[in-house]
């Protein structure tokens, strides 16, 4: 997607340890018009799979669904970090791996919202080594439902969670795929 | 708004506690068709506001922000409830105490994206005893933005927040206010 490939390479920052900021636009201060042609994207390469969620994990994605959702006509679900006393009834779970964070946390989803009737499609902002898409990918397997498939606004590429996922024959789609980076490149994959 | 309080009668669960569970429709699934007539109704009610941006808190917060940010055509900024290695640079710093998860947490928002040129509404999806929004006012106080006012989806009018809030001289629009809730009856203030 070249209007984000541009921005990325227009606002985008690289700091030490492959970490690549776009605090800017997509995950601190968020451009809405921005995310709205994201949205418009998604539904373009998703347009054949009859979607009835969208499913994503706090925080940083869920913004970017809900926008997203707008041009499926279907809900967002949410899978939450950490136990909450609001969240009870029976949960899907699973463990998260934080890259960010270097820690580990309990991912939960409540069963109500996702079962074998659903076609779901997972978004998120980035994926790296793919451990918060692995966690969703084995929460859609815990409901039932029919995954079709995955974006992804930003993959690091030259991280291993998008082959990973790709092996495991599932549908990924990301919108801009950074092959590498240094503090003064960044070569997309064609 | 009555299309939320019918939805809030409708599908709203309450739970020992004071908790009313909304997680069918706008904490945890999220109900985007709703989500974007709340938007035009903060758009209504802030229409004399020159908003320039739209700050919210993760997690829950961000959807609703930006649905909502889509009628003011501002971006939204999120303030983040930990340390990141991804947010470098001076920061914003504040506390806000969790009602819900009975703790403590440092609440940062990265100095570049809020200043004295902006005019700030602030969103959120619940208000009870105030300490989230507390924390979001004082990040504004710091940052010599202008406070606009403050768009709450469902306010526990029986809870001390909103009361502290007015009486700092704060505009506050809640969407709903629930001044009394039991197992078995809800009652809205007029």
């Amino acid at each position: 997607m070249q209007l984000l490939k541009d921005r990325i390479l227009k606002d985008g920052v690289v700091k030490p340890g492959n970490v690549l900021k776009v605090d800017s636009f997509l995950n601190h201060q968020m451009d809405i018009t921005l995310i709205n042609e994201i949205g418009k994207e998604f539904k373009s390469r998703f347009a054949d799979c009859p979607i009835t969620k969208i499913l994503t994990i706090e925080a940083s994605g869920i913004g970017i669904a809900c926008i997203v959702a707008q041009y499926f006509d279907v809900p967002v679900v949410f899978a939450k970090k950490a136990q909450s006393i609001n969240l009870d009834g029976e949960m899907y779970t699973t463990k998260v791996e934080s890259f960010t964070h270097k820690k580990v946390y309990d991912v939960i989803l409540a069963k109500k919202f996702l079962g074998p009737e659903d076609h779901v499609l997972l978004i998120d902002d980035f994926l790296a080594n793919g451990c918060a898409l692995l966690g969703l990918i084995d929460i859609v397997k815990k409901s039932g439902a029919t995954l079709e498939g995955a974006g992804i606004v930003i993959e690091k590429g030259f991280q291993t969670g998008g082959k990973q996922i790709r092996d495991m024959g599932i549908r990924l789609e990301s919108l801009a795929i950074i092959d590498s980076m240094t503090d003064t490149s960044l070569t997309f994959r064609d």
